[in-house]
């Protein structure tokens, strides 16, 4: 048993360079007294929650140490950036990954300097920090997060520090639930760390307020065995929280073994440690005569003005001189060999983790041949397929090449959305009971299915983070629910880029399904395809949207995604029987330029066509294909092009966006002066933000949807939105010149029988007919 | 005491009438055999949430007559809809608010033919459901929702049935935690019903699947003394639910007397049912061999392919004759007498209540005049402001005036986004445990904080929506967390406009701030403008944005939306001290018109100017300022208009948005063919997106946020996006014919200058400097 004064030691030299990265600009070590010209110009940073994290640190170090484990440590509480670069320095990987930052007195001002400084590193742990997989700006990620590495991760312990303020969140209130998902015997284990330090930035806790029986009730409730560690006095803190940290991993392991060697098959209550702590604990207890440590006002600088305050400055030095760095560090500024003993080995150390920078475990997946789940097509729309059910053979074949690496995320719709076929092959995973005449659920399984999206996503992220691979399959409209999860691993991923010491993990790709424009029984509410427009928001290296228009594109799409690396990759893809276009080898030619003309629907014949037919997405595309075969059959001698886009991105400027088209080869797609009608999936804005600065912009047309819908057909929703097939015509009658006069009457026409079909199908609640008769180039 | 037979009965006719609407298209009263020529041509709707949804109801009604409760139903689970409709028919309120489905045979036959149609009405709970305030769409905010219903209604009691799939949500999974803010003496209560029916839509739920203890240990943990009603006979059911409805009803009477006769202050164990039907139940038990009832196959319609299957269709006809329609209807189709008395009187009928169409209750706020917070503006920017802190007083006044009917709702950012002035008058709500040195928490107050988005947002619309007023003050990075919820309420706005009997509620309101611009310690996961982008998505009619540029115009623009209706508002400003540009009469006169030409700072005097410098947000119009200073002393020959935008809805056309300004409006503002920088606070394109259709287009140059932060100075912060003064100048340059050769030197003397503030301000933390010296026109 490791001596708990050491334990104590590192924690205070952990405490000491927190605080000294908030306060101090030079006199590291405390060498001289403490003067003004030592302080920060400017004070910013979060005190408050560090002392409880490099106190888990400290002790999490101990049992690693002391029982070889394989642990990482998700700190979930905002601006915990000092304590978990504290701990990354004192285990020395800070410096091997910033060799700036050395591990000596110089390397130590460095550290102290750059925190919170303009160019420097944040308050929040952040990519930038060795060790973690999980960033602490946006709250409420963390326990999800901590799951989604220990899926696949049988040897893995993930220690999770969950702050009282963000457990207030949905997202973990709701995260706590994983304890039905994972496999005791295939999976690693979570340990929550649910830190109570009793405030947020004004406010107490809502958990920290509350009786202990009824916050163990709670933490019962939601399936785990609760432990309390609670008080202030610091060594007989070390004390519980040394004997509850060993009792918990023993519980662990128990459960591990029984589940394991024994078989046990009922599903665990797990261990999890309710840390009770003075917020800000260590640090200065009163200042101008009002409490600060175990209040909010701990939260941030609890001194402030200390340049100008010599009382401010002297209480710095005094709290700053309370952890006697003079103990901890030696001559040089190195920790003393007692505190380099209290780090694990190598790869042991919670900073050095390999599975906190899951690039460097990433394999490749070994994927199937997606031509091999191709649709025929005998000619263009003549079968008729379900996107999505087709790109269910080729998962299910994913799942089978990759049976401990890949899982599929959703919330209760990988059936709905028909990707049925992988439950040929794996089942849903569910600790939950399980009763006779429940289809597809076992403790272990590759589909994860729980209604939470932000469960979905965070589980993904954290599998993701930890080098593995996966899809998150789900409803267009409900994907919102996750927009400032999907900001914050963009932002992620941005800044990674940044960091060569990271390396590239699998791209988090997003199927979307059950599209705005089917949604013939959930109606208004279940339309919105605006999740593109937050996507296109990011950063442009960092995200990709494809909307391929049939099945066999949609495979090839996939493909693409599941091979990407670094990526957010976005999939629009209808699960309605819908005609497919192109053969597979003309879909992969099609999705390799991402954009491209479609001879067999066009009557240009490498002219400069009268009119350009754009469209993205599986129902424009129809529509637009049935606008053109109305043309070709009213107006012969019109000439059309048609253009389909399946990477939305080609349509940046190659100046914005790596798949940006050259301004030649727009508008050697577009014409420079033709009129052009985009049918678009999406808000019609979209592609007006992504083509402003495009030749010929002024006569692009684009049609998409403008919030108008219910419950009706899908003819019905395209009419309503006016990207029905009559009104594209009608549109190139308006726009190409000439037409006005000499089509006025086919204008007519159509305006009639759109009505016309519009009663036919909400009548009888069908769709509009479908197109036939085209034919490849060369066989007409 | 209700016979219980009777309730029974009402059950039936509840059950029959929801199933009637999944299924038929005539013979509604089954007066002949059934044929397939009754059944839908397409079967939509679903069965499997009803039965449960409608004994609550029937439960629901004997407790409010026997006890003439004040008493609102939330229905949360989804596709709940044939339930609820069926209840408001049965109440008469359906029949009341459209006349053409009268309560008898011809009625019964419309409200049949009306579900899940083309053009008809959702499957879900909806705005066109009477007695709603909460769409079933989207899952996991009835219980926020019930609760914001429930606050300053201390008559009211919320019945919220919260189905087993939407309680996976994390937004419900916290909203639990809703009994920490809840007020026994001026709140109403909440009564949570949680109903275990067990499945989603192809899964069992988690509640569901874990032992009753731990079920009831969370729920105890979460603040509630749990009831449990289990079982599928449905007398003895009806007699569980009749005595436990009682019990609770009682229990929440006690609890409020305990508060406001005995002074009782310590929270309450607020009473909360788990009631475990089957899915389905009443339904088909086996259909083709196989169990429906009772399984996720109950999810939809449990009965497929009627029409064309013999054994379904006698089998559906058993189930419908199963509830005994001859006994529960008259010749006319009416309800009979016995199932009309079971109605409660007039509004007292859940489907009638005016607090589920809230605009009836609606009263103005009592506003103070906002003039009167004015800051003094001597010249343009002598004053130096923060404008939400001018504001907190503004709100502090509207509290006191309004003392039950207003609240302010913040995860935790009240103070941080510096309002505290309203803690002069009032308190945080919090029933949890108050401790010594606790500032502003009380039992009751205007300022609801949890650091859940979600909850304050879905208790800010449960108020609204029951007819109060109030602002939802957040982060605007995180405000993203809320975007699925923000897209729900706008389109429940929308749909609301084309109902006329739904009275218009009081908008809601955003207050944006600590916004992208300013996030010097917390950095790049707290930098993100794109709310905006997800708000103009939505209908024109229904959104409103605004940029105040200072305190002042900030004032006059939160009067504005504090007065207005049936809109969301989204206002973004600034909480750090920043210069104060207008009078308040000036302010005044510039919000009124939303967009304008500043005078003080421009330099055209009326003639056709050189450039116009455009911008929007306030660190923006500080920069453009700026910008203008250093262009009028280094080319003060050229001639610059300076455009302010506060309601950015102005830019569109008038034909897209009812603020939109006309064609010949907004080109004698930016001209038709000069140059125009516009420097913006979001992302630069949402301008592209509001002005592609403006003449001009091709000269509208926009400066915004792209994606580039960090922790760092203001300053540094507008270089890395290029919206700095220099750049700013440089846009100049290089955009004025003429400019670029003969102001080279300028260019690059702005070029070398930017990188020495950028390295100045890094080096001393400092905000760049303030521009002075700003005199208004004729003054000069």
């Amino acid at each position: 048993m490791t001596d708990l004064k050491l334990v104590d030691a590192w924690w205070r030299a952990a405490n000491y360079l927190s605080a000294g990265q908030i306060y101090l600009s030079g006199n590291p070590l405390l060498r001289e007294p403490l003067r003004p010209g030592h302080i920060k110009p400017r004070l910013l940073g979060h005190w408050g929650t560090s002392p409880g994290l490099t106190f888990c640190y400290a002790h999490l170090n101990r049992i690693i140490r002391e029982r070889d484990l394989n642990l990482i440590y998700v700190m979930g509480p905002g601006h915990g950036g000092p304590a978990a670069v504290a701990g990354a320095w004192l285990d020395g990987t800070y410096s091997e990954v910033y060799p700036g930052v050395s591990q000596d007195e110089r390397g130590m001002a460095r550290l102290f300097r750059q925190f919170s400084t303009p160019g420097g590193i944040p308050s929040h742990v952040a990519p930038e920090t060795p060790g973690s997989i999980h960033e602490g700006g946006e709250l409420g990620y963390s326990l999800a997060h901590a799951y989604g590495a220990a899926f696949d991760n049988p040897d893995l312990v993930v220690a999770c520090i969950v702050g009282d303020g963000e457990a207030e969140t949905g997202p973990l209130a709701t995260s706590w639930h994983s304890t039905k998902f994972v496999d005791p015997v295939r999976d690693g284990a979570v340990l929550p760390i649910l830190h109570l330090n009793g405030y947020k930035i004004a406010n107490p806790t809502v958990l920290a307020r509350i009786p202990e029986a009824e916050l163990v009730s709670l933490l019962e409730g939601y399936g785990h065995k609760p432990y309390v560690v609670s008080g202030d006095d610091p060594m007989t803190m070390h004390e519980k929280m040394a004997a509850t940290l060993d009792e918990a991993v023993s519980e662990i392991a128990r459960i591990q073994a029984a589940a394991r060697e024994g078989g046990s098959t009922g599903r665990a209550a797990w261990p999890m440690i309710i840390l009770r702590t003075p917020k800000g604990w260590t640090g200065p207890r009163e200042v101008d005569g009002v409490p600060v440590e175990g209040t909010w006002r701990a939260h941030q600088v609890p001194l402030s003005g200390v340049r100008d305050n010599p009382e401010h400055l002297a209480q710095l030095e005094e709290w700053l001189r309370s952890y006697r760095p003079e103990e901890l560090f030696d001559d040089q500024g190195r920790p003393v060999a007692a505190l380099r003993e209290q780090v694990p080995a190598g790869d042991r150390r919670m900073s050095a983790s390999p599975h906190a920078n899951g690039g460097l475990l990433l394999k490749e997946l070994d994927l199937p041949d997606f031509r091999r789940y191709a649709v025929e097509v005998a000619s263009p729309g003549a079968t008729s397929a379900e996107a999505t059910r087709v790109l269910g053979g080729m998962l299910r074949d994913v799942i089978t090449g990759n049976p401990r690496t890949f899982r599929v995320m959703g919330p209760d719709e990988v059936a709905s959305n028909r990707l049925s076929d992988v439950f040929e092959v794996t089942d849903r995973v569910w600790a939950g009971e399980i009763l006779p005449g429940d289809e597809h659920l076992a403790p272990r399984g590759r589909v994860m299915e729980v209604l939470s999206e932000h469960l979905c996503q965070g589980w993904l992220e954290g599998y993701l983070l930890t080098g593995r691979h996966g899809l998150f399959t789900t409803y267009e409209a409900f994907v919102h629910i996750v927009d400032a999860m999907f900001n914050q691993h963009a932002k992620w991923l941005k800044v990674t880029r940044g960091i060569p010491w990271r390396r590239p993990i699998a791209s988090l790709t997003y199927l979307l399904s059950s599209h705005v424009w089917r949604q013939d029984h959930n109606g208004f509410t279940h339309q919105d395809p605006g999740f593109l427009d937050v996507v296109v928001n990011k950063k442009a290296e960092v995200v990709r949207v494809y909307l391929p228009p049939d099945a066999n594109t949609l495979l090839s799409v996939m493909d693409h995604c599941l091979r990407s690396r670094d990526y957010v990759n976005v999939v629009v893809a209808g699960k309605q029987p819908a005609p497919a276009w192109l053969t597979m080898d003309q879909a992969v030619a099609h999705c390799t330029r991402g954009i491209g003309i479609w001879d067999f629907a066009s009557s240009d014949q490498g002219a400069e066509p009268d009119v350009v037919m754009a469209c993205a997405g599986d129902v424009p595309t129809l529509e637009t294909l049935a606008a053109v075969d109305l043309l070709r059959r009213e107006l012969p001698d019109l000439k059309v092009r048609v253009v389909n886009v399946v990477d939305l991105m080609r349509l940046m400027p190659d100046t914005e966006h790596p798949h940006g088209l050259t301004d030649r080869d727009y508008d050697a797609l577009f014409t420079t002066g033709k009129p052009v009608i985009f049918a678009f999936h999406g808000y019609p804005w979209l592609i007006h933000r992504l083509t402003y600065r495009r030749n010929g912009h002024a006569d692009l047309h684009v049609r998409g949807y403008k919030e108008e819908g219910t419950t009706t057909t899908p003819f019905d929703m395209v009419m309503l939105n006016d990207l029905d097939r009559f009104h594209l015509v009608m549109d190139v009658i308006d726009r190409v010149p000439g037409l006005a006069v000499r089509a006025s009457h086919l204008r007519q026409k159509m305006a009639d029988e759109r009505l016309r079909l519009r009663a036919h199908t909400r009548e009888h609640g069908e769709d509009a007919p479908e197109i036939t008769g085209w034919t490849w180039p060369g066989e007409g």
